[in-house]
C-alpha cells in the first residue's frame, strides 16, 4: 500500500470539526496521518496525569474513514510545568546563552531529569496504544539536532572522550594539544568549543560534534527501546532534514530506525528568492534513500509556503503535485503532507497546510486531491518498486564536521561542492546514490569522492579494492588532508590515496576571492576550457596521465587533473573547483567511461528518474520549468496518468509530470 | 503667544555665561526654554540633599529677558549614586543583557525602588517651582520607550495578563498555547519574549508589547499626578518621537498629557545619506497632531546635525528655517530648538546646538534669528490657527506590535506602507490626519485603512457605520488577518470587513524578493499599469466591482482591486503593494471621488499646507529642493514674510518658504 | 651580524627530527631561532614541576649548527591546570562575556594570581638559561593587547583614575559628567565602557583605553625586570603588530624594551582579496622603526599564507623574498620567519611555515634559502646601516583612542587617513618616519600632522617652535578639536594651532556618504581639481594665503586650503580629504618646498628605499608588480645580488629586487 496522508493536529481544533476533516481527507485519498508529536501538554497537562482519551477518539474518527495512524513521541515540545522544574533542563547555545521557554526543542538532550520524564510519557503512550489496530508506527521526537554547550554536556563530553581515548596522554597526542600549551592534565579541564573562542583545536572541534551526534542517537535509542518493548510490530522512525542538515551523523543515527523519513520543503521563509533548484530536492531524496539503501517516506511533504515571521513565497499551481512526484520518483513509499490545516495560533501561523486557516478547501486541497486520485490508479505499480543506481557519491559527516571547524576557504562549502558534483549527474539524468565513507562499494560502477578531507585508512583501503576490481573513482581537492583525529597527514596530498591516484601534490593554491583561473582539458571527448576558482592543486604525476592543465598565473601549464590505471579500474583526480558546465562534462565523461547512459536526453529543467519493480520500470518525467517542454522518447510508453500510449516527440506542460511505463524494456 | 525658544542646559556652562546666553536668546526672539530634564545630579548630588538654587538663579536670569520656562523631570538620567544601589535598577534588554551605568534611560521602568526615588525628586521639584511665575509647564522624563525584559518586569507582565485574561484557561485559549504544548498551568510559567527565542507565540508577543507600553503610561501617570497636585495651572507634556517610533502606543500614552510635544530631527548620524524625504517629517507632524486632534509643540526642533559618534550630515543653509516652518505649517504652536549650545563633553558632543562649542554666534544662530524676526511679524496670525483635514489615514499600534512579531514579508514594513500611502496624498497637497483605529470617524470624507492586520469588531463596525453614512474607505492587503489576540481569523480575508468590501480573498500570493508583478486599472480616470511587489491578493468579487487586474504570472487577469457601494458610501479594496506613482494616482482618484481638491498644484518637492483661523487661512509653501521652483497661484495672496501682494506665476527660491494669506477665500 | 632565522617549536615534533631541522636551517643560512614562547605546558606540565631539559637539548642541537636562540616567555598561552584555578583568571570582553579555555591570550592582565604564576615561570626560565651562551635575547609574551572589562580591571581602572585626577571633583570636571547626570560621588561608581552602552562619555572612553595600554606596559615591565635581573647581557623585546594595531600606545609600551620587533604578515585569511598594497607594509615598517628611531627586527616574517579556518591566499613565487627585502629596506636588522614548519595540529594548522606539514623542502624553503644565500653575500654591507628621513608624519595613540570612541564620520578612519597621507610620499619614493606627538622634531624638514584630534598644548608648542625655526608643517581636518581629556575646545578650530595656521574655521561640513565635492588648487605647480569627500572645512584666513577653494555646493569658492608663513617656516592647512592623486601631489609640492627630492623616479608599483652606512648608501629597488618594469638609473651602481655594474635604463623582473650600491654618491 502506498501511504498518502497528512500531519494532523486534532488537538488544535474543536472536536466537532474532526469528522469533517476525516471526510475531506478520505475524499482526497488519504490513508495515513501522523499525530501527537507536539501534544505533550494535551496528554500530560498536569505532571503524572495522563489523558489519551481525546487521542483515542481522534484515532477512532480517522480509522472509521480508513486512515491509519503514526504516533509521534512529543518530546520535542515539553510543557511549561516540566521545563519550569530546573534551569538545567534548557539547552545552552554556542554563545553560552541558556534557552528560555517559548519555542520548542529547548531541552538539553543530556539532562537526566529530562530522560526521566521522557521515559514516563513514552512508556505510557506505548503501553496505551500498543494494541490499537489503527496505529502502525512511531516517530521519535521531531527533527533532532541542536547542539548544547551546558555543563552537563561538558561533563558528558569528558566521559565520552575518556571512553574514546582511554588516557589523557593519548588525547593530548591525538589532538596535538602541545600547540599553544593546551595539554590537559585532568579530564575536567577539557572545554566545550563555545563560539567565544572564535577558533578551536580541530581535534576537539571534531570530537565535540561527534559527541553531540552520539548524544541524540543515545536519546533516540532510549525511546526506541521503550516503543519496541510494547509495540514490536510497529515500525519506528524519525523525521530527518535531508542532505543539507549537518549537525548529526545521519548514517549512525538512523541505524536504530526501521525506516528513514524526512521533511521535504522547497519553499520556506529563509529563502524568499523565486528560483528553486530541483537538484537540491533530488539530492535530499537520494541522500535519505542512501542512508539505508532503501526507500523512505516523506513525513512532511510541503503543502504550501513554510513561514514563521514571513509568509513564504507562494508555491505556484502544480508545484505541490510536482514535488510530490519528485519525492516518489526518488524512492518515497509514503507521502505525508505537513500539515493538514494551517494553524490559527503559534509560531507556525504561516506554515501553510493543505487547508487554509478558515478550513475550507481551496487550491492546495484540490491539487493534493488530484494527486490522491492519480495515486489510486498507479499506487499499486509504484508499491514495491526501487530506485537503481550505478553511480555513488561518497560523503562523510566527519568531513562535514571538520569543515565546520575549518571551512578552508570563504568560498568553499563541502555541502555545495557535493551538490555541484551531484548536479553534473542530475543534469545528465543519471541516477546517483549518496553513500557514506563506510559503506560497501560493491554494485557501483563509479564512486565519486569529493573533498574527502578526513580520510581513514579503512576508506582508502576500500576504495583501492574497488578500483582494483574494475571500479572508477574520482577525487576532488582537499581529499586526504586529515586523519580521523583531524590532524593533517604527515605525507604529501592526496595522502592515503596518492598512491592509487598515481600523483603527488607538491603545492596547492588557495585563490583570492576576486580571482579565478582556467583549466584546459586534453581528452578526445573533452577539449574545452573551463573557469575555475577557490582552489588549485598543482599535481606532479607519479604514473598518472595528465588530462588537464591550469592555464593562468604562475602555475600555467601545470597539471590540473589526471587519470591513473590501477588494477582493473581507473582513478581520476580533479585538482580544481569548476563551474556547472565543467561538472556536467566530467559526469558525462566518467559515466561514458563506465558505460552508463542517461535515462533520457531532456532539455535542461526536465528531470527523469526511474523506479524498478523486478524487470519492469516506471519513468518519471518532471518538468520543473514554467514553460512547456518537448522531449523525444526512445520507444513506446504507457502514460499512466493520462492512460494512453505515447512515443516520439511529446510535450510536457509547465510543472507537469509524466509517469511512463515502458512497453518494451530496452535497458535490460 | 507663539512659543519660540531652545532647550537649555545652564548646568553645563559657567554661571557667568548665563547672562550672555539670555541676551543672545532674547535677541533671537526667544520666549521659552526647556531646562533641568537631565539635571538630577545637579539637583540631588547626594541622596536626599536637594539643591534648586542654581536653577532658581538660571530662571531668574532668563525671565529677566522675558523668557518662560518648561521644566523637565530628570528621571531619564539617574545619577550614579542611585543606580549603584542595586543591580535590579537596570533595564535588561531583549538579549537578556543587563544595562550598566554610563548612558541614559538605563532604568527598569517597573523597579519599585526607582519609583520611590522618582517620587522624591519630582515631589521636591514640583513643590519648589510651583509658584515660580516664569514656569509654565512640565515635561515628564525624556523620550520614553525602551522595553525591559528583567524578572521584575516578567512578574509584572504575569500580573498584567492575569488582569487581562482572569484565568489561565482563557489565556491558553486566546493565545492558542496548545500549539507546541505551551499550555501554562501556573501564571509564573509565562516567559517574556527574549530574542534568543528567535520566534514567539504571536499572542504573547503582542501582549508583551502592550504591557511594556502600559508600563510607561503608568510610570508617566505617577509623575503627572505629583505635578498636577502641586501645579494645577501648569501644562504637562512628554516629548515623543514622531510617527516612526513604534515601541509605545502613543494614543494611550498621551491621553494623560495636556499637550503633545515631540522631537523633530531630519538629519541624524543614523542616516548619513544626502536625501531627506520631506514627507517623512510631514507624516511625523500629522501623526503627532492626530494624537489629540489638536496642535502640538516641537520640543526639540533640530538646530544642526544630530550626532554621537559621528558628526551628522551638515544641514544646508536654509534647512533649519525650512524645517521650522514645516513644523508650524503642520500645526506646531511652539518651536523649541535642541539645543542652545553644543556640549563640549558627553555622548552628545556632536549634537549641534544653535551655538557651536565655542559659544560664538555663527550661521545657525543667524538662521534661527531670522525665523525669530519673521515670527515676531506673523506669530499673531498663526496663534490660534488650526489644520483642517478631510482625509484620515488609520493606524494601529496593536497592528504595529503584531507586525513586529511577524513582519509577514522581508520587504514589507507597516510603517513604510503607511508612509507610502501617505505620500500619495502629500504629493497631491491634500492634508491628512493620522488617526487611531479607535478614533471617531465623523468629519472625514475619506478614511484610508492600510494593512489593518489586527482588526477588532469595534473598528470594523465603526468603518461600516462611516461608509453607510456616505464615507469612502480604502483598504490594502493584510487587513483583517487577525483578531485582537493575534490569532488568525476563522473566515476568509479581509475578515471582518469582507462584507463591506463585497469581496472574498480565496488566495494570496507572497511574492519572491526578486520578482514583481503588475496591475492594470480599468477606470476612466485611471487606465495605467503599475508595477507591484511583495504581495498580491487574488480577489473574488461578491458584489464589488473590479477596478484592476493582475497582469502576470499564474494569476493574470485575476482581480487585484475592487470598489463596492455600501449604503451611501464606497469601499475600495486594493489587493497589491504599488509604487509611488501608483499611490499618487490612487490618492488623486479617491480624493476626487470625495470632492477633495489639492490645496495647490505644485512641482514635485514643493509642499503646500494650510492653517485656518476661523474662516481665514494661511498657506505655507515650502520648497524642499535645492533649485528655484515656479508655481502658479490661483488668486491674490499677501506674502507675509516679504510683505507684498502676489499672484500668478511666482518663483520660490531653493529651500525657501512662503507664508501666504489668502486675500479672497475661494475655498469656503 | 645580520640575523636570519625562523620561529621554531621543537616541542611539536619528535626529538629525532630536530637534527634534520637544524641541518635544513643551517643550509638556508639561518643563524637564529625564537623558541619556547608557547611552551608553558612543556616547561611546567604540572604546577611547580619545571622541565627545561628538552629545551636545553633543542638549543644544543641548534647551536651545534651555529644557530643562536631567542627565548619567549610563555605567558601568552597558560596551560589548562593554571586557568582552571579560578574563573577570574579569564579576560572579559567588551560584551561582558568571560573567555573560556581553548585559544590563547585568554588571561586577564590584571589578575593577581596570574602575576604570581607569571613570576614563577619567568624566574625559573631566566635563572635556567642565563648562562647558556646560545641564548642572546628574550621576547616577553606574544602580541600583547586585548582589552579586559572584568571587575578586577574595573577596580584597577578606578585606582588608575584616582592617581590621574586625585579628586572626583577634578574627574567630573574634566569628563564633563554633568552631562546626563553622570556625576560620580564615589570612585567605585565609575564603570568600564562595555559595548552594551553603545555610546560612552568620551573622557571615560579615552581614559579606559589609556589604562588598558598602561596595564600591558606594567605587566610587561614586571617580566622585563625579572629577565634583566638574571640576564643583564641579553636583549629584551616584544613582538608588536605594526601600524595597524590600535589597542596599545606603542610609544609608551616599547620604552622599556631594548629593541622593537614586530610580526609582518601581508597575506592572512582575514583578507582574501588578491591585491596587496605594498605601502601598507612600508608604513608598518616605518612606524615600527619610528618607535625608537632605530632599526628593528621582524620577529615573524611571513613564510606562507597565514590561516586558521581558511587557507590564506597563497603568496606567489618571489613574494616571500620580496617582502623580506622590503623589511630590510625599511630598517630590519633581523628576519625571523614564522614558522619553521607548518603545524599538523592546533588552531594554526594553516599558518604556513617555511616547510609544509610533511616536512620536505618545497618552493617556500627554496625561496628562503635563496634569500639566505644572498644575505651571506650582502649581509655585511647591510649591518650597521640606517634609514635616513627628512619627512615625519606625526601620529598619536591618544587620538586613535579618541577616534575609537567617536569616529566622527562613517567613512573616516584615522588609520586609513594616515595611510593615505603616507602613500603620497611613498609613491614619490620619499622616505618617511612615523613619529609620536611627543617626539622631538629636530632633524626633520617636513612634519605632517594628519587629523591630530587630541592636541595638547605641549605638541602645539613644539610644532610652533619647529615652524619658527624653519620647518614646514601640514595639518589636515579634525586637528585641534579636543584637549587631552577628550573635551571639545572652547575656541574656533583648528584650536591651539589656529594661530600658526593663520586661519579660523567658522564652519565645517560633514558630507553625506553619497556625496562628494571638489577642490581647485591655485598654485603654479598645482592647478588641478581633485575630488574630495567625507569632510570640508570652510576656512576664514586670518593672515594665511588661500591655495585652494571648494568648487561645489553652498560653499563653492570658499577657501579649502591655506599656507601661512610663520617665523622661518611655513604652515599648510588642508581642509579636505582628498584622493590618492591629491595626496601624491601634495606630498610632491610640500617636499619640493623643503628641497627634498625623490630617491628615484619609478613607475607606480616599483618602490625605492635606501639605507645609509656612514656616507655610503644602499638602494633597494622593489618591483611589487607581476610585470617586468623599466627604470632609469641616475648614475652607476653595483648590483649586489647579481654582482655586476648597471646604469641607464634597466629592467626589473616581476616581484624582483635589486640592491644597488652607489658607485658615485651624488646625494651628499
Amino acid at each position: 500500500m502506498f501511504y498518502f496522508g497528512a500531519d494532523y493536529y486534532p488537538e488544535h481544533w474543536p472536536e466537532e470539526r474532526w469528522i469533517e476533516d476525516a471526510r475531506l481527507m478520505a475524499n482526497a485519498g488519504f490513508n495515513v496521518v501522523r499525530m501527537a508529536e507536539f501534544a505533550w501538554a494535551k496528554m500530560e497537562m498536569i505532571e503524572g496525569k495522563f489523558d489519551f482519551d481525546w487521542l483515542d477518539r481522534a484515532i477512532e474518527v480517522l480509522s472509521s474513514s480508513g486512515i491509519k495512524v503514526i504516533l509521534g513521541t512529543p518530546t520535542a515540545s515539553p510543557p511549561p510545568w516540566l521545563m519550569s522544574k530546573q534551569q538545567d533542563l534548557f539547552l545552552v547555545d554556542s554563545d553560552g546563552v541558556r534557552q528560555t521557554y517559548g519555542l520548542r526543542r529547548e531541552y538539553c538532550p543530556n539532562n537526566p531529569l529530562y530522560w526521566i520524564f521522557t521515559e514516563k510519557i513514552v512508556n505510557r503512550m506505548a503501553e496505551h496504544f500498543k494494541d490499537n489496530p489503527a496505529v502502525i508506527g512511531w516517530q521519535i521526537d521531531n527533527e533532532f539536532g541542536d547542539r548544547c554547550f551546558c555543563s552537563i554536556c561538558s561533563t558528558k563530553f569528558q566521559k565520552w572522550l575518556q571512553k574514546r581515548y582511554q588516557t589523557l596522554e593519548e588525547l593530548n597526542e591525538k589532538w596535538g594539544t602541545i600547540f599553544w600549551s593546551h595539554v590537559y592534565t585532568e579530564w575536567s579541564q577539557i572545554p566545550v568549543p563555545l563560539a567565544i573562542l572564535r577558533s578551536q583545536n580541530p581535534g576537539l572541534g571534531l570530537d565535540y560534534r561527534r559527541f553531540m551526534s552520539d548524544t541524540y542517537r543515545d536519546y533516540q535509542k532510549f525511546q526506541i527501546d521503550i516503543i519496541r518493548h510494547y509495540c514490536p510490530s510497529h515500525f519506528v522512525t524519525h523525521n530527518l532534514m535531508g542532505f543539507g542538515y549537518n549537525q548529526l551523523n545521519y548514517y549512525d543515527n538512523t541505524a536504530d530506525l526501521d525506516v528513514v523519513t524526512w521533511d521535504n520543503y522547497l519553499r520556506m521563509q529563509w529563502d524568499m528568492r523565486s528560483y528553486i533548484d530541483p537538484a537540491k530536492a533530488a539530492l535530499n531524496h537520494d541522500t535519505m534513500r542512501g542512508l539505508k539503501k532503501k526507500n523512505f517516506w516523506v513525513m512532511e511533504q510541503q503543502s504550501g509556503g513554510g513561514g514563521w515571521e514571513y509568509v513564504a513565497v507562494t508555491p505556484k499551481p502544480g508545484e505541490l503535485r510536482l514535488w510530490t512526484y519528485q519525492s516518489i520518483a526518488h524512492g518515497a513509499d509514503g507521502i505525508v503532507y505537513f500539515r493538514w490545516r494551517t494553524s490559527r495560533t503559534g509560531t507556525e501561523q504561516y506554515w501553510q497546510g493543505v487547508l487554509e486557516h478558515h478550513g475550507n478547501p481551496g487550491r492546495r486541497y484540490l491539487e493534493v486531491l488530484q494527486v490522491g486520485k492519480e495515486l489510486s490508479k498507479i499506487g499499486d505499480l509504484i508499491e514495491g518498486s526501487q530506485v537503481h543506481t550505478r553511480v555513488a557519491i561518497m560523503q562523510s559527516y566527519d568531513t562535514r564536521f571538520a569543515f565546520q571547524v575549518q571551512p578552508n576557504h570563504p568560498n568553499f562549502s563541502y555541502e555545495k561542492h557535493i551538490l555541484d558534483i551531484y548536479k553534473g549527474f542530475f543534469h545528465n539524468n543519471i541516477p546517483v546514490e549518496i553513500i557514506s565513507e563506510k559503506d560497501p562499494l560493491e554494485g557501483y560502477q563509479v564512486v565519486v569522492v569529493p573533498a574527502m578531507y578526513i580520510l581513514t585508512e579503512e576508506t582508502a583501503r576500500n576504495l583501492e579494492i574497488f578500483v582494483q576490481s574494475g571500479g572508477i573513482v574520482m577525487f576532488t581537492p582537499r581529499t586526504g588532508v586529515k586523519d580521523e583525529t583531524n590532524t593533517v597527514v604527515n605525507i604529501k596530498l592526496p595522502g592515503l590515496v596518492a598512491n592509487i591516484c598515481g600523483i603527488e601534490i607538491n603545492e596547492y593554491v588557495s585563490m583570492a576571492v576576486d580571482e579565478d583561473n582556467q583549466v584546459k582539458f586534453g581528452l578526445p571527448e573533452l577539449e574545452e576550457d573551463f573557469p575555475t576558482s577557490v582552489w588549485a592543486d598543482l599535481i606532479t604525476p607519479k604514473g598518472a596521465e595528465v588530462i588537464a592543465f591550469h592555464t593562468m598565473d604562475f602555475y600555467t601549464n601545470q597539471p590540473a587533473a589526471t587519470i591513473n590505471r590501477c588494477g582493473k579500474g581507473k582513478v581520476i583526480y580533479i585538482g580544481v573547483i569548476g563551474d556547472n558546465a565543467f561538472n556536467v562534462s566530467i559526469a558525462r565523461v566518467i559515466s561514458n567511461m563506465a558505460g552508463i547512459k542517461p535515462l533520457m536526453k531532456t532539455p535542461p529543467g526536465v528531470e527523469v528518474m526511474e523506479r524498478w519493480k523486478g524487470n519492469k520500470r516506471l519513468l518519471f518525467v518532471l518538468n520543473h520549468l514554467s514553460e512547456t517542454q518537448e522531449i523525444t522518447l526512445d520507444g513506446k510508453y504507457l502514460d499512466l496518468i493520462n492512460e494512453n500510449q505515447i512515443s516520439g516527440i511529446i510535450s510536457i506542460a509547465p510543472l507537469n509530470v509524466l509517469i511512463l511505463k515502458e512497453l518494451i524494456n530496452k535497458n535490460i
